[in-house]
């Protein structure tokens, strides 16, 4: 066996495997307060080019942002009950406004608030509450309102990334005059994640309704993006929902339309969160640690300057100050290339060892001889460690947009064949019990297979630790038998074990 | 008397206009949580400006983001002891993690933890621990981390953007191996919110070092930037503090240096927040409402389009998007200039003052006659609302940039004029209370006099209600007499009412 930069690798203990990529690349760490991490600047810096992708989409599709209070109070989240329900039991409660001494050289609580307040886990009761304020007559909808913000609940178990305490995340809120236009809105949020997650995480996802006992709190419809991971499990990796008035009902959001009558506005929510890095470690990474697809990589590409003594040191540093420079100027989908030459002084191969770790897709190696023959060295995060590739400096600098296309399209490929691998057709229930109930099982992965969208089916999935994922978008109807119930149906749901 | 947009004007009731002039400008409102305010899509996107410069400026110098958890236990805040005294006495304290039923149809907090937590009102302590951590040897430093986070303090007297229990800041906190590179650190990120303050926000400010008495809790020295109100009140618009080896001592920040020894680091910690939104307003504004300096402006040109029936809409229409397409390629400090099209079908007079009170630097109408003419109306915002300007659309679009750098220039200089008018220099004690004392004084402003820089001299403040603001760092040392101790002392010190 190969030695790997991670023990232990994905084969050997898959959940460890992925601890340890974190740790290697660098990109956060628990913190001492319960459940909750600190993001690393590796890590944060992912989050930014998430963030100001998204950003921009949701802006070029009419969205605003603006920024509402962390705390709720309790008596507003008492006014949806279905809401409350599912979100506001585990979540982080205020109930003092001071700090005092406590006689033994210690602090303790003091000056108790008249009404709890709750550290949101989530904002649509507190935005319901200001959008009834705002929200008179037909003129004021669409509300089309972004909110880039932490977010808590009080998670029992935790992993880093995929379910933390706090989490940071986008939530978008949504108010529309009519049904339809709110419909609209949540399928074209959805489509804007799927591309997202492909295009830029080169993460492919399944575009799907979630059956109704799988919806958020108080939703008419869920949609979600499922991503495979590379242990076959499913990823929820964003959600949008229509709301239909329920929301709008409980906060008091109406208006005056233009046939004069007061009706209920439609509203909807969606969100993203720092879970994607989660996504994209485990659909991406291998033994050797991360491996971030070029375009939300934190640095393409870094240069690593080869020298034996200083006066080589200042020619190489020259040349690679001068390559990173022509790099720049190189557009990678509309953006100037991210370009770091690391002039540290550590030993050379831990330093090209740190940089695989945290997946930098282009490694350049820069020494004397190759400035000599006017060439560089380069690596492939997306090839074995080994393979170097000589090539002509000019030639790489005019082909360095071309590799990365070229290493972005590889990942997504790669991870779409991976799970188109690994999604089976099953027929029965007795399928259904055998290929979940296997434990040590080969072909694992996602099942599909005609099944009501009813709660009752629930009943089956638990004993086997297994959730419905989603009803696909991108399906044909046709004439089926749920496997569960008998009874017909005319659509398949994917069914997975979980994050 | 003319009548103006905003009532009260700045002369009948300043704090009262200030509130009006942000209802009319759509910036924010106060939320039923107590002291927390919803920061709306005008405001927020200020917001965005102020960030997207500075995240630019703090990367350029060497710093990297990364995010802490909001909430820090107990223990921690018991470490230093100076820094609780000063910070974390009216603070939110989270002590339960679940909600159960009430048993009178509400809620009531439940699941008592074992150590509560603190809604961070400043992160020096967490951050802290995790540079403890990270932190072994002089390779791993210099540490420049900076976070964009919500914070909270519990405040009796909040008043929108200027102090609010809730608000939104950025917290750069940096370790280094000698004192010299921290303080070196302290004042280069001084100057740069000195310049951002200037440059983009048009806000003049003095820099200057905090007397003792004023420091951040824990803190060496705190450096400040001052800025001049309307009403001649001092804004702390942003501080940088030294921390010498205080928190690297209570946080245990300790690293083997190139000589083997174990030493403790220098840190610094420095931050600005959304109180820079109400310094922006209440240095520019007027009684027609907000004035937004065209850096920052959410739009830096409306067009309003003029039309009386369906075919010349189209007409002046098009016209008005031909319009805005080759604004838009015009660059303003190397981006493309934010132009927006007003195409409500609101009636005009209405229409013109919304956008005044937003405070948009240019506004330009188009009607069929300006179109035969291809002219277009300008109206400037620094301008009186009944003053336009009719250009040729070629000359204005040419020329578009420079008059907004004419309308960001004035905004200085006016401010900075007014500022230099209301600078007092004042020899002796009787004259510094005759000053001050007068409440209805036409002479408002800051007071500049000898002052010993010495806790003792703060008795003779508190029944004036003035606070020493700084010591302003470009003066020249002379021979001096302190007004209230008669001590010798070499630098003069700035005075003033307060926000």
């Amino acid at each position: 066996m190969e030695k790997t930069a991670i023990t232990p690798t994905r084969v050997e203990d898959y959940p460890q495997w992925y601890q340890q990529v974190i740790v290697a690349a660098d990109l956060a760490e628990m913190s001492p307060v319960r459940g909750c991490m600190i993001i690393k600047p590796w890590g944060y810096a992912l989050w930014e080019n998430i963030q100001q992708y998204l950003d921009k989409r949701f802006k070029a599709t009419g969205h605003v942002n603006a920024y509402f209070p962390l705390l709720i109070p309790l008596s507003h989240l008492e006014t949806e009950a279905k809401h409350v329900e599912g979100f506001a039991k585990e979540c982080a409660v205020v109930t003092h406004h001071r700090l005092v001494p406590d006689g033994k050289g210690g602090l303790k609580p003091d000056g108790e608030l008249e009404e709890p307040l709750v550290i949101r886990p989530t904002s649509e009761t507190i935005i319901g509450a200001a959008y009834a304020k705002w929200v008179k007559s037909y003129r004021d909808l669409p509300i089309l309102i972004n909110q880039w913000a932490n977010v808590m609940r009080w998670e029992m178990r935790t992993r880093m990334f995929l379910r933390t305490s706090e989490f940071l995340w986008q939530e978008g809120h949504t108010a529309h005059a009519t049904s339809e236009e709110a419909i609209d809105e949540t399928l074209m949020i959805l489509d804007l994640y799927a591309k997202f997650a492909e295009d830029v995480l080169a993460m492919p996802v399944i575009k799907g309704a979630k059956p109704c006992f799988e919806r958020f709190p108080g939703a008419v419809d869920t949609y979600t993006i499922e991503a495979m991971m590379q242990d076959c499990k499913a990823l929820q990796a964003g959600t949008s929902h229509f709301l239909g008035q329920n929301f709008a009902k409980s906060s008091g959001i109406q208006f005056l339309d233009k046939d004069e009558q007061l009706k209920f506005a439609w509203t909807t929510s969606w969100g993203v969160s720092t879970r994607l890095i989660g996504g994209l470690i485990m659909t991406h990474s291998d033994d050797d640690g991360l491996i971030a697809p070029p375009r939300v990589a934190p640095e393409q590409i870094v240069i690593l300057p080869i020298y034996r003594n200083d006066a080589d040191k200042e020619t190489v540093f020259n040349y690679c100050n001068n390559l990173k420079i022509q790099l720049e100027q190189q557009l990678f989908y509309s953006k100037e290339l991210r370009v770091h030459i690391d002039k540290r002084d550590i030993r050379g191969g831990e330093r090209t060892w740190q940089w695989i770790k945290k997946g930098v897709p282009l490694r350049i190696e820069v020494g004397m001889k190759d400035i000599e023959n006017n060439s560089l060295a380069v690596a492939r995060r997306d090839s074995s460690p080994k393979v170097k590739q000589f090539l002509n400096m000019d030639m790489f600098v005019s082909q360095a947009v071309n590799i990365l296309k070229e290493i972005q399209d590889n990942l997504f490929n790669k991870a779409k064949e991976f799970r188109d691998a690994h999604i089976y057709e099953v027929n029965s229930l007795n399928e259904f019990n055998a290929f979940f109930a296997a434990e040590l099982n080969q072909d694992k992965g996602f099942v599909s297979c005609f099944a009501l969208d009813d709660v009752i089916i629930e009943e089956y999935l638990k004993p086997l630790k297994v959730t419905a994922r989603c009803i696909a978008l991108e399906q044909e109807s046709s004439n089926g038998v749920c496997i569960f119930t008998g009874k017909p149906v005319n659509k398949k749901m994917i069914f997975a074990k979980s994050y």
